[in-house]
């Protein structure tokens, strides 16, 4: 059986709502909801003064109606009782402003009344629903994705570069702090990477990445081993963009199911595209552990200054995307479209018209339509995209050998361009084991771990390896004696120079190519494309291809066709198979 | 007889200037002249020190020329000393950055020090000149305007929420605080909407913009109150713009005649759209009380980094347009074009280059026009367009349904459409008694109090009613159960959800809309136009009309004429009665 | 004999690259290099610690080598000790944030502990070099340019006032702090430029800017007097570029050689032509002294978020353009490309790749030409551009006649096309003897000094005055009774209104003109092109032309043909004397 259902906020209505709401759930096959996931204030309206009588009811109406509940810890909303009587565990930004409450998410992690704060009420919770009979999971928190640059988290930050390192020599010499005088003679010298004069440090930018995702996933952990106990399954919902700094592949070891939500910033098939995309992250993450699709949006979202419908039809096609692909479940943020506050333009599954519109009707309807499906199986690909957050925060720099470097960008045509003929691909760390995978995609895996190179060269199944891979080791040190170091045996090739293009040119191939290229000596690879000054754009060296410059998609299908990898898709139409049966989606 | 003249700043100018100044003024018909406005530093050069024999000299010197004042507090600027000696009376950003003087208006107006001083400069001004022969005017300040997040600021916040509303839970309600568990439990926790994490709170920023204008004009009404023996009209100048924090609906009431400053930023006939626009608007606040044009510029004007020159001809153009309006007067900033300063490119009646020059020639041929009109009596429309700053800031929020709705631009489309076509419209408040309008316009009324609604639905002219109106409280909550919540059963409509447009889209009229729609059900309303799905675009209930999406200014203009508003005015000429003449302006 | 070398960091590199080194440089035939730039934290591990032993063997490797050393203090990088242990010596930006180490430049010039630790190892590297026979010259700092806004800063800009004016009555009038309330009674008063609340006062800006680049100065003579008795030359690299807050006329006279750093924004012709244009000012700057190339990129160079690469033979043509314009030698930033740190991708005389490559092959050819060519004599020019920092900030400011007014591209057009010709150009300062040139080209001097006013008027020979010259005095206050004040006479012409352009306009002779435009009437002077409505545009009186609005190159160029300024260049082929030979070049 598959979850549905969304966040469910009661605090926000009075209860005479409350009745109506159970009464829609039901007409709606609604059998999971998230409660709690803002509620602090409301849990805790003083400090240490507790007012639990509100959820009690909230959990027995719920238990009353058949529904479960995925109870959340409300952590990601200190209440503004809190700001005042901790300061210092309020967030401040790289220039030194302390933010105030007032939003979302105005805290620091590495606070320690804050993490005080968070374990009490987490154990206030587990004390007081830990054996409700309605619980049937635990969401810790709300996707964890602050920062801050105080004290506090220079001291964390501290510690953490001690165990990664060990000793301020292996430090220096990972950060080349050789380079501008940035010699540390003292731990207490190193700080976050707050404003400076002029271009920063790569290498500590890159680990204060890493540790801020191992920080917050440190509070996500106190968490979860309070709430252990009582045998439920334990996640946390994974977000994804661009200003996420976390790590999932290290964070997905850490929930019983990987929980993600979705939410496309571009419309029509191109939304349909980020969906597929979401999906096949999570269930990558996931690894074979279950996993779920936590929110999306029923109607209208406010994506980036810019606020997108959804078209009639297109809640169960993004739904069905995600189940086809391998969730447990279907839900959204919020059960219904708040009446006011921060996200009150965010949609509801009862929009502000209510019950009666069309999608609440839509909405309904596709509870029946998940009820209806077969028990599901697993989903498998023949082909995998390597993807990293290291190569992704390593090119998210200034100073770089060129303006426009964009690795998100570089994986999603990957992936955009085999989606589109109906080629199902998995995602894959780059030291995962990927020797089960026919074809496996390296776009711009421009950080790369001695590990990882190894993995690459030990693989024998085809390589399609991207412009800007393999330049740089784990500290964001370029390899030397020629690129991309660590795969110039792998390619049979050494690129002597970078040359970015300041305009377009047309290869050999008749294909345009923009923004990137290089110099490429051939050693053992032949030259399969080449530059109009008859240089070799694009090689191959036995199964290992390597494109050196940036093409647009259908110059980029053309090289995974050639390295064999072409499906057979319709446009706009997708089909996947999950066991016992093939969804098929067809996008307008 | 009409005042004529502008600011006067002889304490920019050696001794033997003013001789010249007194001869030109003469020689150009002034009048009336405004002194010391940014004269602090000069009055008290030091704390508790006075220096009053130069602006003696200046008030004798114009009396003796027959040439009244409007004489000036100077609290616009205080002085450095003051800076140094009440740093917590400086401004604090959003950001948390205390600025530092070094320009004008670098003050907190919440600053027990600073109104300390401001009140004690007032008392010395009426002490020394209230029975001064040449006195005809006080002006209180300048340009009320500036902002500022300190604890002062929080402090005076609070106390006007307390007033406001009465108890925590009244407030908690009104801001929604329930999402994202933003709820107070002491009033202590309040803040101004300093920087925060994330997405603030809409009923919090919009408050704060209401307690702004409060907050200014209770420092002008102090000043005020001080003056008020003098038995002479008191006003402060009232500035137009989007950066301008004051409602002056409820300023108006407070002063003894409306001044306002015009500074149009765009040239040509675009400029006369927008010198009309700002004199109906100034004849509304004022609603029967005199008004008049307290500033414009004489040459070149300094426009959002754009520089911008009157053409000849152009400053008696501008200047009768607000005569023909209603203005008392014709003023200008500034006498003389200052030779240094942060605006020395600002221009004056007398420029750089001098007397010889073809400005002043057009200033003193203005002066000798404006003596030989009639005594001219009132001016009245029949066609009011709803205004409202509480709308306009409630639709000044990040979060909002789309990108790129612009309150100020709705208004200004209604107003430009029948300028154009030579009908004069008045501006109203939404709860304003509008019932002598043949016909009234409402764009975009965002935010509308259960008192404006009702004083919609009692209306019984012609009323046209624009997207985006009536879906919020005055609190800026959702009326639920389907938009425009408060205005469906005038329009006869139901709008069931926002579907904001990508891209523009052809309507069945032929005309052309973007940004905006509406899924709009009838219910009693007909559909006149429609979306090329055929659902209703712009309806009609008997008299009241309902347009869903943003026109162009042809399109809109025709559904003005379809609902009986159609003028006949010829292209560039403006005609507007003011008893007992006709004034015929021809803008090229 | 020419110079031929670099920067060189052995520090960051291990030893056995050193060996490697040294070979290189040989085969490259490289004869000097600049040492220790960045080498402080290095060389003074923690506080009072030295550590010597390192740059002891580099300079011994070095010398018997037969390589010379420019040995630079360090000081344009304080160590992270430094910030820990003087927090006060970090730089504070105008909003009042206090920035952190990690970059490089991270110090207050005006803090006393900055200037003591500077002055100390300097101190340290003269007791322990200054006799090493490899030491041929010292580089003090590096790219002096920083910029803070602290009390230090404040207190030293006071101190600054009060030699510059002597009385408050004097800087008040120079100010024009009669204007918006900005008298200062007290000079405890006065601040730096800090965030404000609106537009800034321009004479306090200026002054500023003054008041740092002889700040910077002063830091940079202490150092120098420290290194003098060792009779060797002594330098500090200048750099070009809008940020760079010096007046490098005021500097040139306290080096022994000036230095350059040259990094063209652009790619091609335009990168020549910017290397021809900073390699006129470096010899002007000069002014007979000897100058040097001491920095250019070798490969690809990261700049302002755009990568641009040397195309193959680019950088011997860059290299000889300076050479032929009278430089004494070719020098690079830095001999090794490095591997880590915030220039990683700044390019090397040897790259990533190592010696085999392109670049490096490049490198050493250069090294042979430089070593061929014959002694080398002195350049000279006839014809002048005035270049004046003063006029260039003035015109650097909020709050001006018109947006987009740009003096930097004013003097660049009138450079550029002159180079375009063929026509050798000096620049000149506005105060400096140019009697010896037979044209002289005055771009946009919009603040012009009374003595340089005069000199204008006593030259003789044939003047090109472009727009906005002459207008403000030496405290950015405007000359008033017509524009240009101070060259009214020189040109025959009184301008009474500036009048901006919003569109193009096409002028009497076919020629557009944009941006700008003048109403101007002739005192003398003849109309040679006209405006659209007949007034005059260009005009000529005497000697002196007068060009009142912004051209394109080539109607530029034809009024410097009509005043008789014409070269006979081919495109793309630059030649140039320097006895005893001519040096051709030929960009692609």
């Amino acid at each position: 059986m598959l979850w549905y259902g969304g966040d469910y906020n009661p605090e926000q209505w009075p209860e005479d709502v409350w009745t109506e709401d159970m009464a829609l759930m039901r007409a709606a096959r609604v059998n999971l909801v998230t409660v709690g996931v803002f509620s602090w204030a409301r849990l805790e309206p003083s400090e240490g003064v507790y007012a639990f009588d509100w959820l009690d009811k909230v959990m027995d109406l719920l238990d009353d109606n058949g529904i479960q509940v995925n109870l959340a810890t409300p952590t990601a909303s200190p209440p503004p009782w809190f700001s005042l009587a901790y300061p210092d565990a309020l967030p401040v930004t790289p220039d030194g402003v302390r933010l105030t409450h007032g939003s979302r998410d105005t805290y620091c992690v590495s606070a320690p009344a804050y993490r005080n704060k968070a374990r009490n009420i987490a154990i206030k919770l587990r004390e007081r629903y830990g054996e409700h009979p309605a619980l049937a999971m635990w969401h810790v928190h709300n996707e964890y994705g602050t920062s801050c640059f105080c004290d506090h988290v220079a001291a964390a930050f501290r510690a953490w570069l001690e165990v990664r390192y060990g000793t301020l020599d292996a430090l220096n010499e990972a950060w080349a702090t050789s380079f501008w005088s940035q010699h540390y003679s003292d731990w207490a010298q190193i700080m976050p990477p707050r404003a400076t004069q002029y271009l920063p440090n790569p290498g500590q930018r890159l680990d204060f990445r890493r540790f801020r995702s191992d920080e917050l996933m440190s509070a996500y952990i106190e968490q979860r081993d309070i709430l252990r106990d009582t045998g439920l399954p334990i996640t946390t919902n994974f977000v994804f963009g661009g200003w996420v700094p976390v790590d999932h592949w290290r964070w997905a070891r850490e929930v019983d199911l990987v929980a993600i939500d979705d939410y496309p910033s571009q419309a029509g098939r191109a939304a349909a595209e980020q969906s597929a995309f979401a999906a096949d992250l999570a269930r990558s993450w996931a690894g074979g552990k279950p996993w779920v699709l936590m929110e999306q949006a029923a109607g209208v979202i406010y994506t980036g200054g810019r606020m997108l419908s959804k078209e009639p039809g297109e809640i169960e096609r993004h739904s069905l995307q995600h189940v086809a692909r391998g969730s447990s479940g279907v839900m959204f943020f919020q059960w219904r479209a708040s009446r006011g506050g921060a996200e009150q333009w965010h949609s509801g599954m009862v929009p502000h018209a209510g019950a009666d519109s069309r999608i609440f009707r839509e909405v309904a309807e596709l509870g029946r339509t998940l009820e209806e499906l077969p028990e599901l199986g697993r989903v498998s690909a023949d082909v995998a995209i390597l993807w990293d957050y290291e190569a992704w925060w390593g090119l998210d720099q200034p100073g770089l050998p060129a303006e426009g470097l964009d690795y998100l960008e570089a994986v999603r045509q990957a992936h955009r361009v085999l989606w589109r003929q109906g080629v199902l691909t998995d995602f894959a760390h780059p030291s995962a084991d990927i020797s089960g995978y026919r074809v496996v995609i390296v776009p711009s895996l421009f950080v790369i771990s001695d590990a990882a190179a190894e993995n690459l060269r030990n693989y024998q199944g085809t390589l399609v390896v991207g412009y800007l891979s393999g330049v740089c080791d784990a500290h964001a040190r370029v390899r030397l004696g020629g690129y991309p170091g660590a795969l110039r045996d792998v390619l049979g090739i050494r690129v002597e120079e970078f040359r970015p293009l300041a305009e377009p040119v047309t290869l050999s191939n008749g294909a345009e190519a923009d923004l990137w290229s290089e110099v490429v000596e051939l050693h053992g690879a032949e030259a399969v494309v080449r530059y109009p000054d008859g240089s070799p754009a694009i090689t191959r060296f036995e199964n290992a291809w390597y494109v050196s410059t940036r093409l647009g998609d259908d110059a980029y299908a053309a090289v995974l066709a050639a390295a064999g990898i072409e499906g057979t898709g319709e446009p706009g139409v997708e089909q996947v198979r999950r066991d016992p049966m093939t969804f098929t989606i067809r996008h307008p």
